[in-house]
């Protein structure tokens, strides 16, 4: 048995920091770096590359809304014309790094209110299969797993790429496989202990507990940790664990 | 005997408009296209990369400093770190177009102050060509044609690319073969007809008049002509068929 | 009787230029200055105030959503939170651009997003008011005239400012007295003899014909006309003459 | 005796948060706050009115160049046309903010690169004095203390403003009495101790300790500490109090 972990990486921009990198670069199999549209900026993208390409970590571009002051988390109604070339726009700036610190690019990961927005969004997720393909029809596309992944996976496919369904372990699900709204209290457990255990349902037995109790089927084939903060170190740090103790080997989708 | 022409396109962003695109296509051979930085869009990189790919036109990156505001006119303080990241940002960007559009990038060519800052700068010129080499070590860098040419061109070629040259039929030479201010009242020539002479003169014989009589050397591969006002296509028309009356044939570079 | 006609001006960029200020200027007497967010910068809005100034023409701040790309126009789910630090910023900028060349902001009209949204919306414009009232309860909010001109102008009044109706003599309306769609092929009518005869009827009787054929009460203060364009322009002034030769004074609200 | 200190707040911008402004805040009389140039955005500016008028803390711009990825901290070749409008537009936008909170600005800052800048630079000094007068010529323009305070002042003074000096208890100076370049290994000094001592001769004897060993005149009104770290906040708290056991009283320019 197998799995992906991924963390966003690279948000700092100019003087301001954010994310402990160093920390969490050695937890993880993939890194989705932010492309200077809601953070990231050119020389914190060519440090995070170097970073997670000298660690053996997968490569992935995390391309967001054009919407720094709102870090990407606010929905901007954009046409699919402007999606397709903002997705291309940050694919290809990351891509020149990985070029020129010879690495691959492996994956991408829509940010934020981008990434929310392909949710059942059955179009938008052409759009971007199509998008990426276009590209380079060997980059993975993630998106968030749920009831619906067979019918997205195929939509990507006929556009000629592969997508990857990725679970949030420390995050409460709904009985419709949906992740709870981050308005509710209850949406984000911060337990290492009990999202580790989560983490190894998702992995060994493809189920979530939701929030009203029962499990529900669940398949992901990355999770995704945070390492915003020291204690989201250390809760990825207990999910890895956790997982290699149940015979788990961690490595990128 | 053959010339490149060259123009700056795709200097739009959003709503706002700039240049005859559509109109100068038409007589270069080479377009050096706004990355976002100081000016283009991911949109309008979009439709310029068609638009030049659709008539045969060579892709070229014209990357600037982070200055929208300023046009990327204005000199920044930047360190060479910094810059190179600004390069490889902008280039990779603009290459993921080409190939969803499935053209070539062709050449490099900084804009406005860093152009100007590459001017007679070795160290710059080296830490450029360097960036582009890792990226791909078949694009072309365009540098002011001058009396360093073989110089600069021996540097470039140390560090992995070719350099090019460009000279400015429209513009007014010094003796010591660099271009007058634009503050001097006569440093740009306004008249289709001599500048068109000009032209023609630095293609079959390899020199200009300077502003002071006499004539000079000046070996350029590509000459700069310019798209903003119906003006300056016109004039770019007259450049074109007074260089084909004399027999030299315009392709890229 | 009497009418202010404004429009909206100094949306420039850097070295971008919008819209024929300097003709449309002598034919209005309200001007919407853009303060940076989605159009205008700095020494845009300097000139543009000074601009209006000399023509007697009232000063009024067009703040929008910080979506230069977008040009404002699309939807930024923002908090009122956010709109209010919006609002105060852009306002508080333009207002020093007055100080400094000594005339008076008189008034704030919301752009594109920012002011659709504000239709209908009782708690954005309850906000937008009270932001509004915070900094100078003399400044005259501009709302989009329909049926619930009443209301709204009852609830800025709570907030502590005046709240006036704007109509737009080019667009179509349908019965329930909103704008036509931009989408509909004949949500914009450019006949400059048609759209003066609206004006004419919009003030003398406080109608306007509907797409769909009959008249319905449209109450407004003020004429909303563009500058983007010469053509524009001549509907402007068409407007202005056919309003003054039907005994109308144009003046600022 | 008495003296101000001072210390950029309100760095933050979007989801970036910067400096340790809820402590440093108890420590000083007046608060230059970013102005969303350099650093800084409307909420942010918001909440940092809001924090020093709770505080009776004075409330300074401190406006820089249009540069969020260099901090402000990087030369931009503007012209003072240019940086006229950049003061304005600064100075307005958090003036409505104190407008709002129903407190009063009360001096003028430049950040960074601009502040440079302004060293030794009459020209600049001059029109940076006269674009504050012509917004409120009550405001204090904040200037680096060094030998020409007395030319500095009296151009300021004919300008129409009052200019103010400051002084950097941390900050290594020449014998010639301006701070040692930064790119220096001693330019900075780290121990509370040390730094406490240098603020009280400061004050108490109007000289610093050059970094050659003798003493020099130099005459502030205010002190500039740091709120970056937890530990430029210990040595903000040790200065305060060494000058409090001097007898010295901390009150605001």
């Amino acid at each position: 048995m197998h799995i992906d972990i991924n963390c966003d990486l690279g948000e700092g921009y100019g003087a301001y920091r954010m994310g402990e990198d160093r920390e969490i670069i050695g937890v993880i199999s993939s890194a989705n770096i932010a492309c200077g549209f809601h953070a990231g900026d050119p020389q914190v993208m060519a440090r995070t590359v170097r970073l997670a390409r000298d660690h053996g970590v997968a490569v992935g571009a995390h391309p967001g809304f054009p919407d720094l002051l709102g870090f990407g988390r606010r929905n901007l109604a954009c046409s699919f014309e402007e999606i397709e070339a903002y997705l291309t726009y940050q694919i290809g700036a990351l891509q020149a790094f990985c070029t020129a610190l010879q690495c691959r690019l492996h994956h991408v990961k829509p940010h934020g209110a981008l990434y929310n927005m392909a949710v059942g969004n059955e179009e938008l997720v052409r759009s971007m299969a199509k998008t990426i393909a276009r590209i380079d029809d060997s980059l993975i596309l993630v998106l968030l797993a749920g009831s619906d992944n067979t019918r997205m996976a195929a939509l990507a496919a006929e556009e000629g790429v592969t997508a990857v369904f990725e679970a949030f372990p420390d995050r409460a699900y709904t009985a419709g496989g949906t992740l709870v709204s981050r308005q509710h209290p209850a949406a984000v457990i911060h337990d290492p202990e009990q999202v580790a255990a989560r983490a190894v349902r998702m992995v060994t037995h493809g189920v979530v507990q939701t929030i009203d109790g029962p499990e529900i089927g669940l398949h992901a084939q990355t999770l995704c940790v945070h390492g915003d903060h020291p204690h989201s170190v250390q809760i990825a740090n207990s999910i890895r664990h956790h997982l290699e103790a149940a015979g788990v080997t961690i490595r990128s989708m």
